[in-house]
């Protein structure tokens, strides 16, 4: 493609529930400047989307760059995505957000071809690229955080599916009479494994009065989540280390599915609940090893995401390098 | 591909632990001449392999053809494969086959180059060239019969992973703690849903002495078999009828995975269980629209295979007709 004047540099947005991170980039992948600001999910789409044009252009101010030097931006986001109109249908972290024309509003606002993916999906893509998956052909990536979500990349190709809503992972059933998932159906990988299946767990155990320094952790944090149930692990709690390694091994069933299911080369471990290594990676490996089969676990490798939170950024700078953005 | 003289017919076999189907046909996958018998698999490989040389000249006969208008044959076989040497490592279902070189044979024994692919794999290929996956972009198939293998055709194309062991469908987890499989791991799908799943919970009603019926038609059959159980329920037998939609539950919760996680635009039910239409397949899609995402279910159909016991036959010829067969 050729270069249209100075219009070489690409933005490229993650919009998380409670934080947005942006970064411009040049075509060879390297970050030239970023910014990172609250979502501030509860003031509404309006608000949501001037903010995500905001953050952009600090970041090109940060790069020392302007506005007409960019070529395409792209944001992606958690949740069901409509790429092909650039719409955020729903997003389950983002109060009020429906029908959020994304592409539209930051093509219009900032004279640029822009792009919508899912965040997982990105994530998927941008380790390829850039990360853990480099040189790997098949790759499954996990995020694991309050959710579990999944991205795909086989042989050699970023897979989305037949509309764009593959690689839901983290909804696959390990446990037929389960507990509830947060999308309302039982026993998911993500309603025994993720970030809020562990804190539902501290709250059951905290309920029967089970662990002082949980409670203690919980009040000075003023909530109850997977990292104060790993500070309480980390001090030797016993009941807290209990719920990660429950956790570990039901994620390693669902570890399991996936490496039988696509015969990946590497499984890559993004999200925050990547940094629980001992106590949770450490058993969900372990599960996997157990019960995938022989011939595929002989080539899987379980590494950590490469490029920790800028995963998805990254895939969304690699995905505009390599296709046409629409406006 | 310029036409080498006559050399232009391929071969297929699809070899099975009971029997083995031969095709001939031409390069726009009409079927010419065809062949059946027995697999023999109790006499070992050496004389396995001749029968399915046999076979092919039987089909090349029926054709009205000779050994030199063959351009190339391939076989599918169940089970791990080494596709790149052309040898069965290890066959589930044919005792004392180890490390056969099902490619090396052929190619010397015909004097054409051959190819080796799993059958389930194979058979996603047929219906996606040739069956009902036709016109389809994302085809998750899967053989339902004793044991439950899968297919996968993602973004028109074969998948077969990184070693060529992609889609064990069968063998995800769907019960952490349930009955353990062929496998020898605990609750997978195939524990729970196939053919050897539904034989062994008529043989417990039969010890509980639960069914006069089914336990006369095992008599008559010399055998308990889903088959025997098919007949018992359409009999009206509770028993069998209730054993029937137990299966077909559990392939539901992983029929709803696979919804999940590929985004398909179709799931091709092959193999002999396939028949069992309102009290196997019917639940299996009912759990699958209960459990499965949204998003995915507006898109996806599950139909039956287009081919029959075809599937994996055309899925080589397929195969043959495009690829590079290596001697």
């Amino acid at each position: 493609m050729a270069e249209q004047g100075r219009r070489r540099y690409l933005g490229a947005v993650d919009l998380g529930g409670s934080k947005i991170l942006s970064v411009v980039a040049d075509e060879e992948g390297r970050i030239l400047g970023e910014d990172r600001r609250p979502t501030g999910a509860s003031e509404g789409p309006e608000v949501g989307l001037e903010r995500i044009a905001t953050s952009l252009e600090a970041a090109l101010a940060g790069a020392g760059l302007r506005r007409d030097d960019l070529r395409a931006v792209g944001v992606c986001s958690p949740g069901p995505i409509d790429p092909a109109r650039g719409v955020i249908p729903e997003a389950p972290n983002l109060p009020g957000w429906h029908d959020v024309p994304v592409c539209q509003y930051l093509g219009d606002r900032l004279g640029v071809p822009a792009i919508l993916e899912n965040d997982a999906t990105a994530a998927a893509y941008g380790e390829f690229v850039y990360g853990a998956g480099r040189g790997c052909r098949h790759i499954v990536y996990i995020t694991l955080s309050t959710g579990i979500g999944g991205g795909l990349v086989l042989d050699g190709r970023l897979y989305r599916g037949a509309t764009g809503a593959a690689g839901e992972i983290g909804h696959i059933t390990i446990d037929a009479d389960g507990p509830l998932c947060g999308c309302g159906k039982p026993g998911h990988v993500e309603a025994l494994a993720s970030g809020r299946a562990i804190a539902r767990e501290a709250e059951g155990v905290l309920a029967r009065g089970g662990s002082p320094l949980l409670a203690r952790l919980a009040e000075e944090d003023g909530e109850l989540t997977a990292a104060t149930v790993h500070r309480a692990a980390d001090a030797g709690d016993p009941e807290a280390r209990r719920i990660l390694q429950r956790a570990g091994y039901y994620l390693g069933i669902g570890l399991a599915a996936y490496v039988d299911v696509f015969n990946p080369e590497v499984i890559i471990i993004g999200g925050g609940l990547r940094h629980i290594r001992d106590l949770y990676l450490g058993p969900a490996e372990q599960e996997m090893r157990r019960r995938a089969m022989a011939e595929s676990l002989r080539v899987v490798r379980l590494v950590e995401a490469g490029l920790g939170d800028y995963s998805g950024v990254m895939g969304v700078v690699a995905l505009l390098r390599e296709g046409p953005a629409t406006a």
